[in-house]
């Protein structure tokens, strides 16, 4: 049953810890200020990225819920990061549109 | 600005360790079969709870997008809870209530 | 049995407030890139203290391995905040304090 | 720099997702009750993984401190899930073997 959601897992895993290592590069660059609202919405995406891993994972009866939330934030995030050239936020923001694109498909289904 | 979040945190947190108390005590029912379903949303509730929670705390982009999730889960779990007369299923469905509640007033605030 | 645990899922989660309130303040500050190493630890100390908090509201076998690795992450958030004037800086380092204490506690019962 | 625990990383989200899908599946078992302290366990092994791949991903100052805390839990959880048959308790067993191995070389590396 749980297989059906492997997909999204691995792309919620994977956007989650796209946004994590996006978070703590942004902090370490020149000009921090510029890179606020990206720290911000990469913890909240990764955060609820992991929850909805999990959620799936437990073939949970609110995984649809949480995919469609999860998708949102994901949406907010590749916009924010999708302005910036570095690579991290690069790589972030083609992580959280896969994921958001997983997670319509699973709360959809 | 977070202040206007207060009260709903502190619901969150209250149904977090409810339900997190509530699937420690149905693993160790008589009857854990009959629980099978209270702990299992009691795990997802409880783990939805504090992200809310901690999104609000932060005063995120998304976290009306979070505490709408959170009501549809916390009124699954209340219904659920509601059933069992065990005293850690009645609080945790109290707990479950006043957090959809509040979160909902959230969400469409 | 979880009554023990109480006053520390209630410093826990607290704390966990306070980091998440603070992480987000920094970030609007005029010199964000001051308070860089403050918001990294900000937020993995929030979220450590959400899973101690979880640990013992279900009674966990790990509770304690769990509240030792957090008041060492509560020791770090609070040596960093201390060093800010800011009532937020200074509100996180107290709540910090205060959980690294009871959760210290709980980790020698 | 988070290259190095890129490998463990990807051995605590595994694990994770381990952990959360034995839970559930233990949950539909019939005999629930035998599944009861491999549910609980389970449950928090999932956790403390998710949020060590989080605190690698961000290069956190305490990613040591909390593998050494993942690795005790993957060891229990190890441990009892290898005392039963089932195909998601023994896929579960190997997932937390190999993810506390990981963490043991990150906390002392």
């Amino acid at each position: 049953m749980n297989q059906q959601y492997e997909t999204c897992i691995e792309a919620c895993n994977d956007c989650a810890d796209a946004c994590d290592m996006c978070a703590a590069a942004c902090l370490q660059e020149e000009d921090v200020k510029m890179m606020a609202r990206c720290i911000a919405l990469d913890v909240d995406c990764a955060q609820l990225c992991r929850v909805a891993a999990a959620m799936m994972a437990r073939g949970s009866a609110a995984a649809k819920v949480v995919c469609e939330a999860c998708a949102a934030i994901c949406d907010m995030c590749a916009e924010e990061c999708a302005k910036h050239q570095m690579e991290h936020c690069q790589r972030c923001a083609a992580a959280c549109r896969r994921c958001a694109a997983e997670c319509r498909r699973m709360a959809s289904a």
